[in-house]
């Protein structure tokens, strides 16, 4: 782990919605340094449960040596507004009172996300962005980031993401939804009420993740047994893991918060909305990604005036966006030349 | 509804795992009759939460004046062993205390199914059969029964499904039973108790059912809301439809049972299993099926001597093995001849 910084707003921070919160803390991360002409700086979004702490989760992608180095780059990470590794969520205490928000924490969209992450770029005194970049939930960010950022960034690269909330992924999310209310401790305020639905939740996402084909290679059984398969273990190891480092109120309002996505919304629909975003843009897809496909890339690139295509032959699905990080490293050294 | 009939067998029925029931019942329906020649029975297979009247729940195959017509033919198609709807299941009382069930049912495989059900063939004086065709887990029951009632079958068809349950499916089960167990009514044995868990796990289900192309056409929202979005309501509209037709434990159960589906078991493999098949038999898939996607099918028609396969061109995914039932109907005449 590297070490995490967090900057407190001394001002409300108010949501679209109208609500707003107090003492907003945005944990961040940052790496390498930033250079005289303040020409090196790269702004990196993470996806759903992951956090600040990009060379961790994104080790093929950035790092020494790697497309995004930090011994060139002034390399920024915050996480996200709800999330679990340190910025203001539902497992914060409320300023007013110190009861940890739970299920009160208010409902916010991916927008209230990037403007809480302008304020950070305020603070930082950030002038200009040399690349935004993000996969998933990460690639919201970044395209909204794009719009509220405007004139000075010089590219973006979004992998795996769509310009507005796919039907299929709300879909998905409802079911995850289902799945943490039906466990009845979800209710509760405690560190943890909801585990078990968490678990099952995990497991639908783990579902659009990968593909029929990576199970098959790589959780068939062999055998004659009759019980204790490994595809079932793998699924409940996995949620496991997740339980170990999250909460299922953060997985509930993060998933509310992904419905949200619509870059599209107050700015005369979707394709106008990307019309607007000027600098060079890449949307890159992975072809056997079956929660977002390349047909949402497609949208992305086709309708910004500089937006390019690139598809990365891949088995590992939605997770190809973390796995192929070298993959994309050479494409994104290619493009921001 | 058509008149639905029960079977109850007077000897201790015996399953795989070596426990028995007592007094096993079988819901079954019959349309049409059998001819004096006795070769125009044709046997149909439900699929997981279906019921044995197979002209209500695939009305475009099975019917007058349809593939499989009646007026012809004496059909025949069981409700499975721990279903809810008359057969034998986790909501039946224990013969020998009136208590129900529950959780203290046996585990029982699809081979187990498959032998009750020929209990009832025996019971009918079925001596040869036409036609036995299923899809999804009728498919996995029609493939058992080939080779548990050989040589007197003339044809085989199944749709979209697989010779051995696959990494997938059982990843995508285990996930449903998380959310079964995450809802703590479950364990309990009332008629209400894991209701909200089985919600969860058939929105998980649905989504294995269609496509991103599917929810994409039907469900998108084209407004700018930021909640109550249509997939949503559509997930949670279905769990509220299975949750007034059926039981969370009989759903339970059901998973495990398909997880258990594997042709090989004790016939040296799956491939040598299907070699046994001695009928023609002819296996369709659906191209846009994303639960048992058509390379299971080409398994199942490459390895049956006389085996074939057909793919249908469909948006509807796995569901289009119930959905396509006409064009189905089509191939099967042309078929069976």
């Amino acid at each position: 782990m590297n070490k995490r910084k967090q900057y407190l707003h001394p001002e409300p921070f108010v949501l679209e919605s109208g609500k707003s919160l107090e003492k907003l803390t945005l944990a961040y991360h940052t790496f390498g340094r930033m250079n005289a002409a303040k020409d090196n700086v790269i702004w990196v979004f993470h996806a759903l449960t992951a956090n600040s702490d990009v060379l961790s989760w994104w080790p093929t992608l950035a790092g020494k040596a790697k497309a995004l180095d930090p011994s060139e780059n002034f390399i920024i990470c915050v996480n996200v507004l709800g999330s679990y590794y340190g910025t203001t969520g539902p497992r914060s205490p409320h300023p007013l009172n110190g009861h940890i928000y739970g299920l009160g924490f208010p409902q916010f969209t991916v927008r209230d996300v990037v403007n809480s992450q302008l304020l950070l770029a305020e603070h930082l005194g950030i002038d200009k962005i040399k690349l935004i970049i993000g996969g998933s939930f990460g690639g919201f960010q970044a395209l909204e980031f794009a719009l509220l950022f405007p004139g000075r960034i010089d590219h973006m690269v979004v992998v795996g993401t769509s310009a507005k909330e796919t039907a299929w992924s709300i879909a998905i999310h409802e079911s995850q939804r289902l799945a943490l209310t039906a466990d009845t401790t979800f209710s509760g305020n405690d560190h943890e009420s909801g585990q078990d639905g968490m678990r099952a939740a995990r497991g639908i996402g783990l579902l659009t993740y990968r593909t029929y084909e990576a199970y098959k290679l790589t959780q068939s059984d062999h055998d004659s047994r009759l019980d204790d398969f490994s595809a079932a273990s793998y699924i409940r190891f996995q949620g496991d893991k997740l339980v170990n480092r999250f909460h299922a109120h953060c997985y509930w309002y993060l998933t509310k918060c992904l419905d949200t996505h619509d870059l599209g919304r107050g700015r005369g629909g979707v394709e106008k909305a990307l019309a607007q975003i000027s600098m060079p843009s890449l949307a890159i897809g992975i072809t056997t990604d079956r929660l977002v496909p390349v047909a949402e890339q497609k949208i992305i690139a086709s309708n910004i005036p500089g937006g390019s295509f690139v598809e990365i032959e891949s088995e590992f699905g939605h997770d190809g966006f973390l796995i192929e990080g070298e993959r994309i490293g050479k494409i994104v050294k290619e493009f921001i030349g």
